[in-house]
């Protein structure tokens, strides 16, 4: 809110305006109407919607004829997590402004729990010259408490939040989880303190949170959750007070279920918002971005102006962001996507801060401006040090002088994250536990990778199938140690050898030859490589792990969460196996005779 | 935001609450639902909603059992002068809490003109004690340009906002012209970056603006316009990004014309709320308040739920107090309303804070707690002082060895606040300029009531319609000096010296009698009576009035905003008749043979 004297001049025809778009159809999320319309844009906001008076028209005025296309906000995402994509942010923002996106909310903590606030500012810097804005919300769970369970390359302990939420960037608190709150934990009234003190939100994170203590949490003023996977549970989130981001991305596709709260329900739209969570270069390709949302939602029957209010004033209010984006208004931010195609989101041009970053050429929506790639300083580059080359035998759990293992076998599967608490018996060879191939027991090993004391925790995981080789990789939450799992120690070793050589990445052996891989050198997480070149390896890393007996279809995603240990029931760490519900380290043999 | 842990406790059922109501049916302004649901209510919060526990159930808990009847949040009224009341703070109410009102906004600009910062004060003082929360916006139009063309009690400087604007009642800046952002004023743009800075609104005053000086304001930033008075001028604001606050009151009905923008046009609701600007005793008595005005949306095709958001969580967003108020959920203020029909918007009981303040008796919603008159100081009590009594021919215009005059007339009505600029020829008799009765062309005066300077301001105006005696008044925007209507001089100075004996009031004399009176001994404004005796008192004083020839149905109403130089044509001051398009005083008398 400000007196902004060029504004006024350009409104008012007194001095010409930077850009004219002339018959737009625009979708005024404010009224909830679609009309045909000019825009003036000044500065980069926008100075007038309706006919442009004569005077706003200058010499060095851009003229763009719409031609009864439809003019939207620019696509906003309220909860993604950037890394998820394995792009640099600056990789990440081509991929996705083509598709309409001009602002995104992401907390960057998996770079910062690698890489520390220097690797989150460097990221955050980046991001100020890329074509999509970053906003950021600060993790709050990555405390001492969790640091007693894996070994990682930062904290973010709670004396850094309040200099966090002063970033410019900054929109509140990410994710606030909820056992703390119902715990009346200190450190979370603290950072609610801080949040309201400073006019932030505080992002929620509750999945299947329900009745009473649905009741507690939604009474601290936490704003959103991002976690219903049905309408049952986003529709009791909503009757308590939350706001309501529902989820589609490479990680949980909740679209379709949870929007029957408005095709069924018929509920209030204008607290709910569509999301990504996590969402990867080959989601992008296949599918888009918050365009894929707006299809989805439209198909289903909920109205294209509804629809596009969930992708732009819903969640710009829901962050507090509406002052200045979420809508065509004046005064306003001149994010502006313009649509060939209501129904289908056909995205033909993006206007960013009123310049025309996107504009088709050939059927296809083609970025206007080259963005150099980022050049990254050490505290992103090297981050994969072990403290020694592992070899096959450091992988695998000795049994001395014994011939058959009882042990706790972690249980995935490509259907969700969950990881069951299995058992199985193995034979031990050489006094050492050996993988039941046939019976897809295999081994599983997490390998510290920040130089700092060379834990391996070992285990047994039943689900990723594979007949043959190892797959390793850099990723996997919270803590981004290298995770293995293969059918024997010499091609897990080289597997994870290959990766710290590499600097971080996915990697395939097999008969000790590398089959396959991709260099993930930005804190162990990111390619350097475009969204589609990444999207190409992935598809045939996917396709060789498939040959080779993989079960999973997303086996990047799957393994990445397979090392958190939030999600029941069982977890791995480079301190050992985890049991989620005990909260502590156990023994991954049960007895061996 | 924050972490309540008597809240948290409630909620989970390990502590009792302090009040449950069961078998409600909820109207969740959030979800955009009805359905029913228990409530529990700790520390003047809501709890939780939903089936309560066990645990909550405390010998000490107070049970509501609704038997069916609507939960709705207690009613907002976004924007009012509770001076037009006539009434205390206290008076209002308590005439209004039994309507379903549980907070106003209002600048109570007519109080610090006539008493100033310490008048103010004392107001948010009384306020605190009073059943129905006040918010404050702070009035930016007081200023040293208007104090050239009329005397008032106090002004109310820049340099005064940003202390204002700290007072934790405060919610930003009331009312904010367009012609001075349009003329890109320096003290406009320190008020709006004031209001930003604190995290504050800018509420709009815009009557009739559209085009291009629309797109000029809403630009800045500015949240609201009260002005509409028709479809066409809320649409072309809505569309311009205000929130409409649709008005109904004594001074103005615009509700029926403008809601045509939602069932005509079908626009988003959200942003749209029901206020009353303006609204007296009688009013109150007649046709309730915020109640009211969801009765009338309801009989014009509005959903029930729709309306009540328009005066619960579309008002407290709009004021940016929805964190606290405005809905019945988790963490909210426990203001709550028990309908017992929700078409007809028949309120039964109000809880305030958790409290029932309001309960049926005898199928009338009556206080339950009583609540002391005010104690007021000087600064309020002891604001009407004449330099000196006034004589008939002090009122009056002198054309001295003239026969006849052509003058300006003040042409004012019952329709609108308009007041048109016409002209009449006149008798001079005794060197003085008389009116003529039977035309309907009175003398009008202003006397300065201030002790400063013993101003009298002079004219005519046709539209009052006595025929007989002197109307005067100490209300008149937004300089409250003495204004009297009359027949002649004698009678209207009678009239004057009466208001100043009782400090403040409205006068009826004929034939030098005091025919009928109100006192507004607060400020001059006010009344010490309650909201149903100044009703009546108000009735008995209009009838007489008319009895007497006046035209006007509400003669206290239109008379005191004759004196308001931004209403065009014409207006009075005690230093004289002026001329609003000019933006100066002129003399009254044009010519005189």
């Amino acid at each position: 809110m400000s007196l902004k004297k060029n504004l006024i001049r350009t409104a008012l025809g007194k001095e010409p305006a930077d850009l004219i778009i002339k018959n737009g159809n625009l979708v005024n999320v404010h009224s909830g109407e679609i009309y045909k319309t000019d825009i003036a844009v000044r500065d980069g906001l926008i100075a007038s919607i309706g006919p442009v008076p004569e005077g706003a028209f200058g010499q060095k005025t851009q003229i763009i004829d719409a031609e009864g296309r439809y003019l939207a906000p620019g696509f906003i995402d309220a909860h993604i997590h950037i890394e998820s994509s394995m792009l640099t942010y600056t990789a990440f923002a081509k991929a996705v402004v083509v598709r309409g996106t001009t602002a995104v909310v992401s907390d960057l903590m998996e770079v910062t729990i690698v890489s520390g606030v220097p690797g989150l500012k460097a990221l955050l810097k980046e991001a100020e010259s890329a074509p999509v804005k970053l906003f950021y919300p600060i993790p709050s769970f990555m405390g001492e408490e969790e640091a007693a369970y894996q070994t990682t390359g930062s904290l973010l302990l709670p004396n850094l939040i309040e200099e966090l939420i002063l970033l410019p960037q900054a929109i509140g608190l990410a994710e606030v989880l909820y056992p703390p709150i119902l715990a009346e934990d200190e450190n979370s009234a603290r950072n609610l303190a801080l949040a309201e003190k400073y006019g932030k939100t505080a992002e929620g994170h509750a999945p299947a949170l329900l009745g009473e203590a649905l009741n507690a949490y939604a009474g601290t003023g936490i704003r959103s959750d991002h976690e219903s996977t049905n309408k049952e549970e986003a529709l009791a989130k909503l009757r308590a007070g939350l706001r309501i981001l529902i989820r589609e991305g490479s990680a949980s596709s909740d679209l379709q279920d949870v929007i029957r709260i408005l095709t069924e329900e018929n509920v209030d739209t204008r607290y709910i918002s569509f999301i990504s969570d996590d969402i990867d270069a080959l989601h992008i390709q296949d599918f888009g971005h918050q365009d894929h949302k707006v299809r989805l939602a439209v198909q289903t029957g909920v109205s294209p102006v509804k629809a596009i209010q969930m992708v732009t004033i819903n969640p710009a209010e829901s962050l507090k962001l509406d002052g200045t984006r979420g809508s065509i208004l004046p005064g306003k931010v001149a994010d502006i996507v313009i649509l060939s195609s209501l129904k289908d989101c056909r995205v033909e041009k993006v206007i960013i801060d009123g310049q025309l970053i996107v504009d088709e050429k050939d059927g296809q929506a083609v970025l206007q401006k080259s963005y150099p790639p980022p050049l990254y300083e050490d505290v992103l580059l090297n981050t994969v040090r072990l403290v020694a080359s592992v070899r096959g035998a450091d992988l695998l759990i000795e049994a001395p002088e014994k011939s058959l293992a009882k042990v706790h076998v972690i249980g995935i599967s490509g259907a969700n994250l969950l990881a069951d608490a299995l058992e199985a018996d193995l034979p031990v060879v050489d006094d050492v536990i050996r993988a039941d191939i046939p019976g897809d027991v295999l081994h599983i090993a997490c390998v510290e990778r920040y130089g700092k004391n060379g834990n391996i925790g070992k285990s047994f995981v039943r689900g990723v199938g594979l007949k043959a080789g190892a797959i390793a990789l850099s990723v996997g939450h919270d803590h981004h140690n290298i995770t293995v799992v293969g059918t024997n120690g010499a091609d897990m070793a080289a597997a994870v050898n290959r990766v710290a050589a590499l600097n971080g990445g996915i990697v395939y052996v097999r008969d000790n030859t590398v089959v396959s891989e991709i260099a993930l050198p930005v804190a162990g997480l990111l390619s350097l490589k475009n969204g589609d070149q990444v999207a190409d390896d992935l598809r045939r890393l996917i396709a060789i792990l498939k040959e080779n007996g993989c079960l999973l279809p997303s086996p990047n995603v799957t393994l990445s969460f397979v090392t958190l240990i939030f999600i029941p029931f069982l977890a791995i760490t480079d301190k050992g196996l985890f049991d989620v519900l005990k909260f502590r380290i156990i023994d991954p043999v049960i007895s061996a005779v």
